[in-house]
């Protein structure tokens, strides 16, 4: 690209310069290359944008003067000249980031009237009402964007006209109406704003400039730009481009089309037009377009026309596209082109049609799907019918897709009890704790006043593949009476709800819910990815149910079992409590003892649901206050239960409380103090996979986990414990029987040492949600207090804890990689925790050159996707 | 050094083998090099004792085959034979690691005794006693160390036969008893033991080499290790040398001497000796030692032939010698000698004498000073006399050194009182928590129950130089009834203690005590070490008083300011709440702006303090629910106090609350929440400057540090509101003023992204306290629970929070370094927090290129000489 050069006519530009001028610009120069009819204009490019932002949000004199040039060529292609009133040269002005933002910036249309350029238009088409109608629109729209007067100022005043005229639509509106109409807009304008609405054509194509620059920054945009993963740093670029009129009569018109259907990805043509109108009227919705199909009949030729050149776009840029167009008395202009957006279903299908027609290879074809949108197909949906008549009653944050229906319970007991009874149940809590998974895999679904996407309540509930919506603020939850107050109305125990973990909407009602089905492209897809990827990809899994789930989804070994999980459990957690408040190692020991063959249970129904693939189990983490309630009431009924005096099970408790248990006695932690846990837990390790092994149908290699490592003799203390066990039992059993150890790197200490501990260590796996707690020094739990803030501000543009920051952790993870393999060359690295499933973070996982990523079993399907993308993108040797 | 040689004959070594040979077995080897009278003998190495360790404990063939032939070049060389009962070799075992660990690891004398030899070394001396004196002490010393039977059963049967005999002293039962004990003795092993004690020297020998080989991982020689920082890895050697006999009679002896007095450094012989006595006789206190001057009149020669040797030594090792001797039959035996501890006052004052008698350079006396011994000439120390009448009447941790005496009271309030009633105080708490700040201030001594080194008692004791006993776990303390309990007894408010900071003793009376004064000499090495020395010394002070303090202690500018200390005052403490519990950005203005005139004068006494050298200050940095109460009770009197409802306060206490309240919302988050605290704060850094520049005296520069930065973009928000406040109050006074604006690191990720942060930020101050918790994954708070664990096992060495952990934080120091001055070449670079003042952090801040560390205001003075130490050691390019 040429420096310093900020203009860029369309036939100067091409598809691949997207980066430069923008989607929109590089769509608009490739169609005016092969051909089609594209009115002329220029793209402002995006770094103009980067440049008028570095210049104090100031247009430099540079840039001005290209745009000036830029004008007067378009004035010569055209044979009009911009603000002449005999033969006027309109143009829009529209926005064009690298990514299609839909409806996120700003657009401004017929821009070059002035009241004199405003009757040579009239005088020029012969068409006064058109003239004024444009003006009129310009006026709104100029005023609402450029200079900040709001629109609905203008709407009244159509609306009053409307009502003293007696009529309903804008175009019963008559071209004196019109004229008046104007005046009005203009008087109204100088009363509020104390001067005149512009005159100078010059002067307002420059503030149009400006202000669609200005609107890369609008809270809209940067809420979209988050959402997206779309860095601020890219800017927008301005497309300015000679008007053409679908509003000029009967033989204009204006109308949006996909070259097939973006809902199920059929191969037809699909869209809709309006005659007489511009863009933002089929928009607005006040006239009810009528379907493409229409126009073949209203006119066949251009119909044909347009045909054609749907068919061409899609065969040259390979894919379904989504087009613009304007006729313009009669004659077909190209305003737009893009690849459209689809439903995951339509993407898919769309992906495998695309290669059995020929115009793209399977690597093509994958990376044309977004993987996030697999997890639509994953889910039970409402069934569509039945949620349109259903009745919202409020919303929360979307923590975890698909539907839940059923009746309220307000703790995990009851939804459990209600489960076994066989009613589907949505378990409605403050916000949920460990002691609450069972009866959240007995629930539907999952709402909670409190927590963000990160919360214990999310997180579980994505592993379970459980829809949850979180974090709903006007959700008053009174437990005690077992009800709950949303906007103003009381719920009960017993009543029916749905919540759609997708959006967030919670309804008043029990909505059907659908499984998701998948369908052949689905697997035709999958099977592609499979073969195009090197990662590999595991899945994060505490029960054979969970395993079983990720298994059928392709999950080639489980990356992370967390065997806390199973110490929650009802007929478990007496036993738990007991060892923690033994008073000597004997006591502890034999606590422990009873957890042995429930844990050992586990463990073989883990391995029998994976098939001989790997399962990686980590050992206990949390630390232990977490098995014990708080409350004094629930201190002293525990007390009594346990047979020992409340002041003693009070002190533990207390002696238990840490400023910061993010940072404290959890972990190894737990095994360095209490080596008895570990040799428990190898031994329900170890004897699981004998036990399993013996029945002869595939082998085990089990791959024991420790957490929270931090150095290298930390770990081999523990690896000592582990291996002393381990060889025991084999050889007591007289079995042949592999087994690795390995850790966590979750501390960064780990990770700059973890030379030091791949000596010993037979494996890392990243666990990136402590790793991201501990390289930012703040706490999932807590940072949702100033992290929006931080979003609101433009200082984070996305969450840490949802794609993997690369610049920080990282480039931890690099440092342990390269330090890792320095001392284990065949060093298996994995990575687990909510980054294993988002795919911007499995590519940075593949490029890093890791094993494989560990996810939650419902995006397992996603990873692979992501892998095999990274892969055709930067193959690994 | 050769490969696989494990024993080195003292002739075959020197003193520079001190890693390989051990302190002791080095200067042995050294003395026979120049013709000191040393008993000949062998060391073995501390490779072969990590051998020892590595191989399982196992004494491998390759060593044991050194072992024997060095026992029999030992023999040709003294003409006597191991084990022969005519002309029997004797011989000692005595551990020696590279440094000197007094009394912490075993010795046995006397081996190759046996039943039958012990007759042949009676008959070839002549001296039957003697014999049997020197079988039973072997058969005590073997017993115990070598086969782990308790010496205190024989000491049972000598009292026993002591008795009956009725004699008082050792030396007054003759051989025949003698004879009877050592019978005595065997029987009393076998029926203990079920086996005979062993008769085969060689046997002997090499049990005993194992035993001190087991002794290096004894837990008292682990923990002397831990507090000395000497690593595990290091290993002790083993010095096997023929035996001379103290107790061969009346014209032996044996006895240790300095070549100048310990305690004072002036320059005289200095030591005491036992006739007809082994070593452990001078040490056990049975007999009264005679002062080594007696010596003179008893054998004017031997005396002669002794202070000429002395001397030597001296000469030739160029430091005060410590040595060990042995009279046999009036021929004097040179057994060790070394560089002698001393105290602190001793080290100045030998380092500069040795300097003035042209014996050694500058930069050598700085290197014989031990930086961490000038603490004890910083603090108010007991009178010594009234010291040795005191009752100890309890134990805590040692957290703040100096001596505090005064009456007790349980709360800041009280101690405030009885502060101003001109009383001394000693403030008995808990804990403490930043609220007491001006309590604990106005008290000579703190003393907590709960809390380790590195609690908040003992950091802001640290801090402001006053004695503090922390963890003091026998302490029951009830503040509501005014007393506490120790021991047994119970004390009052009002009733006197005292507290020894250094030892962590309690004393149950107020004990006289003196302000340490700073001699001579301490003013002569400190100019010294700043001629040395190009890593500047800065100062953490939070108040005048701390900052002049560290002013004259020689601190070139303060590298913390701690900016929330100052809101914990009784008169701003309102204010701070208010702001809290504001409602919009006006309200908490209205607040902030009742602090400004405050912080400003706070500013200006540190200016003032300073008188022109850099002055850091940081901005607000804990979290805010700090400032406010949490109890009900405590809460409702806030409330009525502030005007406001009960729920409104508590609800903004809940509202504060957090899960982790060191990842929460604090450091510069709070200022990205509300502008307005930033603001206020810059006003009145840049009000004050300006006022202080104003007076002539001298020029300020302030420094701005913000503090938890994680992300450039995070650093350029805060610093935008910092430049524009202060741009606007410079240009508005019309004054010049400079100022720099830079950042704590103290967050894994500021580290790593280091690069991106010094393109904004003039300086870094790496916060090495957070820094470290983040590192490590544990916070200060709680990882006293396990720590303890990890040192008794070995796990970790030392305290990462009292010396900085150079393989994890000090990598990440590197990486940031290097990063900010890829960027910024002259950044000036800090390290504050406990760190600062530890010699061998400051030695690696030197290293890593740092500009200055900062300590509190009585490490500056040990820091100043670490730096000058790490500066001759590596000096800088």
């Amino acid at each position: 690209m040429a420096k310093n050069k900020y203009v860029y006519l369309f036939s100067e530009g091409n598809a691949n310069m997207r980066n430069l001028l923008g989607g929109k610009g590089a769509n608009l120069a490739e169609m005016t290359n092969i051909g089609m009819p594209v009115p002329q204009g220029f793209t402002i490019t995006t770094e103009a944008c980067c440049k008028y932002y570095e210049d104090g949000e100031i247009l430099s004199d540079v840039v001005t003067k290209q745009i000036m040039d830029g004008l007067t060529k378009i004035e010569k292609m055209t044979g009009k000249k911009f603000g002449d009133k005999d033969n006027p040269l309109l143009v829009s002005v529209r926005s064009g980031a690298r990514v299609s933002m839909p409806g996120m910036m700003d657009t401004i249309l017929n821009l070059g009237l002035t009241s004199e350029v405003v009757e040579g238009l009239a005088k020029l088409t012969n068409n006064t009402r058109f003239a004024y109608d444009s003006y009129r629109r310009f006026i709104q729209m100029f005023s609402d964007v450029a200079l900040g007067f709001d629109k609905s100022n203008f709407e009244k005043i159509i609306d009053k006209m409307k009502e003293e005229k007696g009529v309903k639509l804008d175009t019963q509106l008559d071209e004196n109406d019109l004229k008046e109409m104007v005046q009005k807009f203009k008087t109204l304008f100088k009363k509020e704003m104390k001067y005149d609405f512009p005159e100078d054509p010059k002067k307002q194509l420059l503030e149009a400039v400006k202000a669609v620059f200005r609107s890369w920054e609008n809270p809209r945009a940067i809420y979209y730009r988050r959402v997206n993963d779309i860095p601020s740093s890219w800017g927008t670029a301005v497309n300015i481009q000679s008007m053409v009129f679908g509003n000029m009569g009967e033989k204009s018109g204006t109308g949006v089309a996909f070259t097939r259907d973006p809902a199920t990805g059929e191969k037809k043509l699909y869209g809709e037009y309006l005659m007489n109108a511009q863009g933002e009227d089929v928009v607005a919705g006040v006239r009810t377009p009528q379907p493409i199909s229409d126009l073949e009949q209203q006119n066949k030729a251009l119909y044909n026309e347009f045909v054609t050149i749907a068919n061409k776009l899609e065969k040259h840029y390979k894919d379904m596209q989504d087009m613009e167009f304007t006729i313009e008395n009669g004659k077909l202009y190209m305003l737009q082109t893009r690849n459209g957006k689809r439903t995951a279903k339509a993407s898919l299908k769309i992906a495998v049609d695309l290669v059995n027609e020929g115009m793209i290879s399977e690597k093509e074809a994958l990376l044309k799907i977004e993987p996030r949108q697999l997890d639509a197909l994953l889910h039970p949906q409402f069934d569509s019918e039945a949620l349109k008549k259903a009745k919202q009653i409020g919303k929360g944050l979307p923590a975890s897709p698909g539907a839940g229906s059923g009746i309220i319970a307000f703790t995990a007991e009851r939804a459990i009890q209600l489960h076994n009874e066989g009613k589907k149940v949505v378990l409605v809590r403050l916000e949920t704790s460990p002691e609450d998974i069972e009866g959240m895999a007995a629930s539907e679904g999952i709402l909670t006043a409190r927590g963000g996407r990160t919360s214990h309540a999310a997180v579980v509930a994505r592993g379970m593949g459980t829809a949850c919506v979180a974090g709903c603020q006007d959700l008053i939850v009174d437990e005690e009476n077992k009800k709950f107050k949303l906007n103003g109305k009381i719920y009960k125990e017993g009543d029916e709800i749905s919540i759609d973990g997708s959006t967030g909407l919670i309804y008043g009602e029990c909505i059907k819910t659908v499984d998701a089905k998948i369908s052949g492209d689905f697997e035709t897809i999958m099977s592609w990815a499979d073969k195009y990827r090197v990662l590999k990809v595991r899945t994060n899994a505490d029960t054979p149910n969970d395993a079983k789930t990720a298994f059928n989804f392709g999950a080639e070994g489980i990356g992370l079992c967390r065997t806390e999980h199973m110490f929650f459990d009802a007929d478990r957690i007496p036993a738990v409590r007991e060892m923690i408040v033994s008073r000597t190692v004997e006591e502890r020991k034999k606590a422990l003892k009873k957890l042995l063959p429930m844990q050992r249970k586990d463990f073989i129904g883990l391995y029998k649901a994976m098939q001989g693939k790997p399962v990686t189990i980590r050992f206990l983490d949390p630390p232990l206050h977490e098995f014990l309630p708080h409350e004094d009431s629930e201190i002293k009924a525990l007390a009594k239960e346990m047979n020992i005096s409340f002041e003693e099970l009070k002190n533990t408790v207390a002696g238990l409380h840490e400023v910061n248990p993010m940072m404290g006695h959890r972990g190894l932690r737990l095994d360095i103090t209490y080596p008895e846990i570990a040799e428990m837990q190898t031994r329900a390790v170890i004897e699981a996979a004998i036990k399993v092994k013996s029945e002869g149908k595939f082998d085990v290699i089990p791959e024991i986990m420790i957490p929270l490592t931090c150095d290298s003799k930390e770990f081999n203390f523990v690896r000592d414990i582990i291996k002393k066990v381990a060889d025991e039992i084999i050889e007591e059993k007289g079995v042949e029987l592999s087994y690795k150890i390995g850790t966590m790197i979750e501390i960064p200490r780990a990770a700059l040492t973890a030379d030091e501990i791949a000596k010993t260590a037979e494996f890392f796996s990243f666990g990136t949600n402590d790793l991201t707690q501990m390289t930012y020094g703040f706490s999932r739990d807590d940072a949702g207090k100033f992290l929006d803030i931080y979003y609101e501000r433009r200082i984070f543009e996305s969450d840490p804890f949802a794609r993997l920051d690369q610049n920080g952790v990282g480039k931890l993870i690099k440092i342990a990689t390269d330090l890792g393999k320095s001392v284990r060359k065949d060093i298996k690295l994995g990575i687990c925790g909510e980054h294993g499933g988002d795919p911007s973070s499995v590519e940075f996982c593949h490029n890093a050159g890791l094993t494989y990523v560990s996810c939650s079993p419902f995006r397992v399907p996603i990873a692979r996707l992501a892998a095999a993308q990274a892969n055709i993108k930067n193959p690994r040797k």
